[in-house]
C-alpha cells in the first residue's frame, strides 16, 4: 500500500489547528455581526461562463477546472489529434471558484429582489488557485472577504478602518499598520508631472518601492524614459513620511495643479475625520502614496495592513472598486471591501503565541475501573454533560496509569476517579493533572468548582 | 450578456438562509463539543488514489474529478483516437472528496502521532456527487460526521445516542424516533433459518420493507427461491413491533439458534442498558430489524432516525463499520459513527416554523439627515457597537423615508434617528419598526434599552 498523501498546496487542519483557525473565524464573525455585515456562501464549483475571462490570462491559467462527468469526450472529435487548449471548453463545463468577489458580483445580479442595496455582506470560504505550492502559496486557501455593495459614500471606508482596529484588538495584536492610499492620488502624481503618458510604467515602478526602494524605483524610471527631474521630484514626493494629516497637507500643496489628486487628498482627509468622529484614533493609520496592490482593480481608496515587528506580507487588503461587481447585472455598481488573510494572521498569532492551544478538548475524562462499575461511570459522566461541561468517558477498563496518560496526550485537565469506594460513598476524587492536586468532592461540588475554575 | 447562474444540484445560500443554516451547525458543534469531540477539516481535493475504488463501480462514476493544471493531455498519445475511460487517470490527479469518511481513514493513517486513539472527531464540510439532481439530490451538500475511532467500546454507541437526542431537543425537535438495528442480527435471521447460501438474497429484500412492504419483500423472498416456509417465519419476525426491551427478549426467544443473533442482541441490550444508566429514556428508540442502510458497511449496531409526523426520509444514518478506517493503515481499526443531514434537518425545521429568519441583521439602523449631522451620526453608530449592539448607519443623506425603508426590507427591528435637534439636546428618538411606538432617550438609555428588550 502507498503511504498515503494529500494534494500539493493543500492542507489537513488537525484538532489543534482548527481550535486556533476557530478562534480566528469567530472572532472575524462576531466582529463583522457587530458592524451589520450579513453571511453568504455560494458553491464551490461555478459555471465556466462565470469564471472565465475575469482574472486576466495568468488568473485563467491558475483555474481548477472540473472534467464533465461521464463520457467527458463525447463532444469531442476523437478521430483529429487533440490539443489541451481547444478541447478545454467542451470537457469541462465547470470549475473551482477562484475568488469570492466574482461569485459576489454574480449573486448581486441573480437575486436582485433578495439583495437590498447598500448590500453588507462577509463570506469565509476557501478559494482554489493552481499556483505553484513552492511559493510558500496554497492551492487551497480561505478568504475572508468583507464588502459594502452600492454605495458611494466615505463612511463606508471609516467603517472598514474602524472594523480593521476591532478586529485585530480583539485578536490581541494591537501592533499594526493600516495603510491607505488613494487611486486617485496616484493618478494625480502622474498629471501634476505632466506623465500621463508614460502612466502605466509610473505606477508600475511605483507599485515595486516595498521591494526595490528608492534606488531601484529610480533606475527603473530612467530606463522606463522618464525625465531625471522629473523622476526625482517623484521620488520626493513618494518619501513623504510622517503624521498622516500632515502628509495629506503637504501633498495637498505640491499636487496643486492635479484636480485628481486633490480630489483623492480629499476623500482621504474625509476618511480621517469620519474616523475621529467615531472616536478612532488616526494613529495607525499611514498614508502610503506607494501603494498600489495591483494597478487595474481598485479605483478609490487603497487599505493594506500589516503587522508590526514580525517578517510577514500584508495580512490585510482591499479598497475600492467600481468595475467588477456590476460585471454580470449590466449597470456600474460601486463596493469597497477588504480581505483578511487567514493563513498569514494565524501564523503571526501562533508566532506571538496568542493562539488558544487546545480550546476544543474535554475538560474532563471520567475513568473506568471495572466493568461492574461502569454504570455509575456513565451516570457521572452524562451529570457533568448537562451541566454543561465537555466531559468524555474512558471506554475500556483499562489499567489507570493508561487512563491518565491518555488524559495527559490530550491534553485534558481534569479526571474524575470512580472506583468501589467512590461509587459507595458518592464521594469522588478529582485530579487536577497540571498540579497533581486531587480533592475529594460530591458530584455537585465537582461541577461547582469546575465552573468556577 | 447571459444571465448568470449556478451549477445544477448546486446552491448560493443568501444570508436569511444563513442565518437557519448557522443555527444548526452552531447547535451540533455545541453538542460535539460538550461531548468531548474535536474538529477537524481536509482538503476539497484528494488525490485520485485515495479515492478511487472506495465507493463501489456507482460511487466511482459519481466523484468529480479535477483537470491536471496546464497542458493536461501532454501524457497522452494524442495521435490515438482517446477514450474517456482510457485516459481519465492521465489528464486527472485529482478529485473532489465523496464523503468524508474516506478523508478520516487517510487522516487517522498519516499523523499517527498527531492522533491519539481513541479519536474522537467530528467533522462538517461540503461533499461533492455528480448524482443526478432530478432525484432531488444535490451535487453539493455539507455532511456533518461525528466518529468515535478504535475503541470496540458500546459506549460510544450508548453516548451517540444520547448526543442525537440532545441535538434534537435543543433544536426543538424532540418528536423523532431513532431506529436501532445490528448487523449481527441481520446475519442471525439468516443463521437461524439455515439461509446462509441465500444470505445476500435475504438481506437485499429485508433492505426494501420500507419501499415495497411485507407483501413485497414475501414476492422478492419467492423469487429468490426462497422456501415459503421459511419466508414466512422471516416476515413473522421482522413484523415484532412494540416496546424495544420486549421486542429484544422475544427476538433472543426466536432466534435462539443463531449465537450470531444472540450477540447482536446482547449488544443492543447493553447499550440500552447504558442508556438508562446515563438517565436517557429508551422511548424514541426503537429496534427494527429491517434496518439495514446498504449492505456492506455497518459491522454492528445500525442507527437511523426519523422525524414523526413529517413527509422527511432519514435525518440521521450511522453505525460502527470496522473495514474502513484502517484500509490505509494496513491494520483493522473499529469505528463507529453517525452522519447528520443538515439539509433535511434544514427542511425540517423550516416547516415547523423553528429556524431564526433574520437573527444576524443589525439591531439598529443609525439615520442620516444631512452632511452636517453625520459626525454626529457617525459617533451614535460608534457608541452603539461598541456597546456590544449590532448597528449600521444609513450611508446617504437620501429622505428619511427611504432610510426607513431600507430598515424595514432588511428587518432591522430599531431606527435611531439623529436630527438637528438631536443633536442639540444629546437626547435621540428610538423608533421600534413593529410597533411604531417612538421613545426619546439619552444614548446611555438608548444602550440599557435595547440590551433588557
Amino acid at each position: 500500500m502507498n503511504k498515503p498523501a494529500i494534494p500539493k498546496g493543500t492542507r489537513d487542519f488537525l484538532p489543534v489547528q482548527m481550535a486556533g483557525r476557530k478562534y480566528i473565524f469567530s472572532v472575524l464573525q462576531q466582529t463583522f455581526e457587530k458592524y451589520g455585515f450579513l453571511p453568504l456562501e455560494t458553491p464551490a464549483m461555478e459555471l465556466q461562463e462565470t469564471l472565465r475571462g475575469k482574472y486576466g490570462e495568468e488568473g485563467n491559467q491558475l483555474i481548477f477546472n472540473v472534467l464533465n462527468s461521464g463520457d467527458f469526450l463525447k463532444e469531442v472529435d476523437t478521430a483529429q489529434p487533440l490539443q489541451s487548449s481547444k478541447i478545454l471548453r467542451h470537457i469541462s463545463k465547470k470549475a473551482l471558484r477562484y475568488d469570492l468577489t466574482v461569485p459576489l458580483a454574480r449573486v448581486v445580479a441573480m437575486y436582485p429582489n433578495e439583495i437590498i442595496l447598500p448590500f453588507r455582506r462577509y463570506q469565509m470560504q476557501p478559494v482554489w488557485r493552481a499556483d505553484s505550492p513552492q511559493k510558500g502559496r496554497y492551492q487551497e486557501f480561505y478568504q475572508c472577504d468583507v464588502d459594502i455593495i452600492g454605495t458611494p459614500s466615505l463612511t463606508s471606508e471609516a467603517e472598514l478602518l474602524t472594523m480593521i482596529q476591532d478586529v485585530f484588538d480583539t485578536l490581541r495584536l494591537p501592533d499594526i499598520i493600516i495603510k491607505i492610499n488613494h487611486r486617485q492620488l496616484l493618478s494625480g502624481i502622474v498629471e501634476q508631472l505632466s506623465l500621463q503618458d508614460k502612466e502605466t510604467d509610473v505606477l508600475v515602478a511605483i507599485d515595486k518601492w516595498d521591494k526595490i526602494g528608492t534606488d531601484g524605483v529610480l533606475k527603473e524610471l530612467t530606463q522606463r524614459e522618464i525625465n531625471p527631474e522629473k523622476a526625482k521630484e517623484l521620488i520626493n514626493m513618494l518619501s513623504l513620511k510622517g503624521d498622516t494629516i500632515m502628509v495629506l497637507q503637504e501633498l495637498a500643496q505640491k499636487l496643486n495643479h492635479s484636480p485628481k489628486a486633490q480630489q483623492g487628498i480629499q476623500d482621504l482627509q474625509k476618511i480621517l475625520n469620519y474616523l475621529s468622529a467615531m472616536n478612532y484614533s488616526t494613529e495607525r493609520i499611514q498614508v502610503d502614496i506607494t501603494l498600489a496592490r495591483g494597478l487595474s482593480y481598485y479605483t478609490g481608496t487603497i487599505i493594506e495592513v500589516k503587522a508590526n515587528n514580525v517578517q510577514m506580507g500584508s495580512i490585510l487588503g482591499g479598497g475600492r472598486y467600481d468595475n467588477l461587481i456590476g460585471m454580470f447585472s449590466g449597470r456600474d455598481i460601486t463596493a469597497v471591501g477588504i480581505s483578511f488573510g487567514v493563513d498569514r494572521i494565524y501564523d503571526v498569532l501562533k508566532e506571538k503565541q496568542l493562539l488558544p492551544t487546545n480550546a476544543y478538548n474535554s475538560r474532563v475524562l471520567v475513568t473506568q475501573f471495572h466493568e461492574n462499575l461502569l454504570e455509575n461511570s456513565l451516570m457521572v459522566l452524562s451529570t457533568l454533560r448537562k451541566a454543561g461541561i465537555a466531559t468524555e468517558l474512558y471506554p475500556e477498563p483499562k489499567k489507570i496509569g493508561k487512563q491518565f496518560e491518555y488524559a495527559d496526550k490530550k491534553g485534558i485537565p481534569y479526571v474524575v476517579i470512580v472506583g468501589e469506594d467512590e461509587v459507595k460513598t458518592g464521594i469522588y476524587s478529582l485530579k487536577e493533572l497540571k498540579t497533581g492536586v486531587q480533592q475529594s468532592f460530591s458530584l455537585q461540588e465537582i461541577i461547582n468548582h469546575l465552573k468556577n475554575s
